[in-house]
């Protein structure tokens, strides 16, 4: 007797407004037996809160707790998330994973493709990314013609930032969060803080957009950041 | 007396999959009374090909043409088609413009957008960026964790592609085209050949991957990229 096994689906929704997902994701989402999402420790879920208004309401709905302190290790997250999804899809039913923005551009999702895309037939669904989302909602071109872009996380070392930085026409900072003050003090000594646009929670309906210099340090959250766009746009 | 002038629109409208328009870029392409897009001399417009299905019949349809040889400015063919779409727009009609992948990032749109944003109200509307297309196509994961991601053009040097590539943990290199070698030296030089993945027309009907050491330099297309997915995925 022949057996089928489910679908695993990474499903980009897009980084955050719902009317940003894909036709393809609204079409997958729709028609899986299965939703998983991230959650964090208060059991809330980004991800979960975008495409509710879209959810038939008959679908199993498995929330996947992940690590958000550092101190820990993530990987048995992962490896127990991974093993309540391979119960669902041993029984043959399909499996949508939602990942905010796109799922394979520093997306958690990758930790539990690694773990499960060998054992099952998998499709990853690409997303707006919430990079592509912030230039917009700024009204900013990011890079184009010959630009060397970058994309660089606040919380490398800032010497490492800018080394890059200095290399580079257009380049996107993420999850500034806590280092908001390192990552200002790196555009300074590059120059760049005229240049530097800040956005928080881009196209959510708690989006900011703060004039850089009128930032509150103490509190800038992680779903935020700094845009440098090229210089050769307006040249 | 008061006068309404129409709204513009850059429509991103995601890498060539039809299914991988958002339902906001749906929404306002069914909405507006003009549509524009980019030809090609061949008067061929991808774009168009990727929405086609989706047009009520009933919308002016604005061709715009765009340089495709290197040995001409395109300043004046940016001017002309802004021109034509501020005839629209001041009787009052908003235009939508296509923009294949997302308007903001390596688009053509751009030009457009610095000539007519400050004279009318402007939306642009993100899209699914070919770049996170190809990763999912190719099922590598892009970027994870605390990676420094690069964006470069073929067209650069190889000495700027070498000195950018030695300070990334992934990239892509897009619009490989007549490039190809040149890359490939690149590649090799850094010893990043057995991690480079190819593809040319993500998502469309045309999609090919081809293993890097097999793909026919002679025969390569503008619309191809390489990706350098991170080693920190799988490590």
């Amino acid at each position: 007797m022949s057996y089928r096994t489910g679908h695993l689906y990474g499903l980009g929704i897009g980084p955050g407004d719902p009317e940003l997902l894909t036709l393809k994701a609204l079409r997958i989402l729709k028609s899986v037996p299965v939703i998983a999402y991230p959650i964090s420790a208060e059991k809330r879920s980004l991800a979960y809160s975008i495409v509710e208004q879209y959810l038939r309401g008959n679908q199993i709905e498995v929330p996947i707790l992940l690590p958000f302190k550092l101190t820990e290790s993530s990987q048995p997250y992962y490896d127990k998330a991974a093993n309540k999804l391979v119960a669902y899809l041993s029984q043959g039913k399909s499996v949508a994973i939602l990942c905010e923005g796109n799922p394979f551009f520093f997306g958690t999702f990758i930790y539990l493709y690694i773990r499960l895309a060998d054992k099952f037939p998998t499709t990853v669904v690409p997303g707006v990314s919430s990079i592509m989302a912030s230039a917009s909602a700024l009204g900013i071109p990011l890079s184009c013609s010959n630009d060397i872009f970058l994309v660089l996380s606040a919380i490398l070392p800032p010497e490492v930032l800018a080394s890059r930085l200095a290399l580079a026409d257009a380049a996107v900072i993420i999850k500034i969060g806590r280092h908001f003050c390192k990552v200002c003090n790196v555009l300074q000594q590059l120059r760049l803080m005229e240049k530097a646009k800040f956005i928080e929670y881009a196209t959510m309906s708690s989006q900011k957009i703060i004039p850089i210099k009128e930032v509150n340090p103490d509190n800038v959250p992680y779903f935020s950041m700094i845009l440098i766009p090229s210089h050769t746009v307006f040249s």
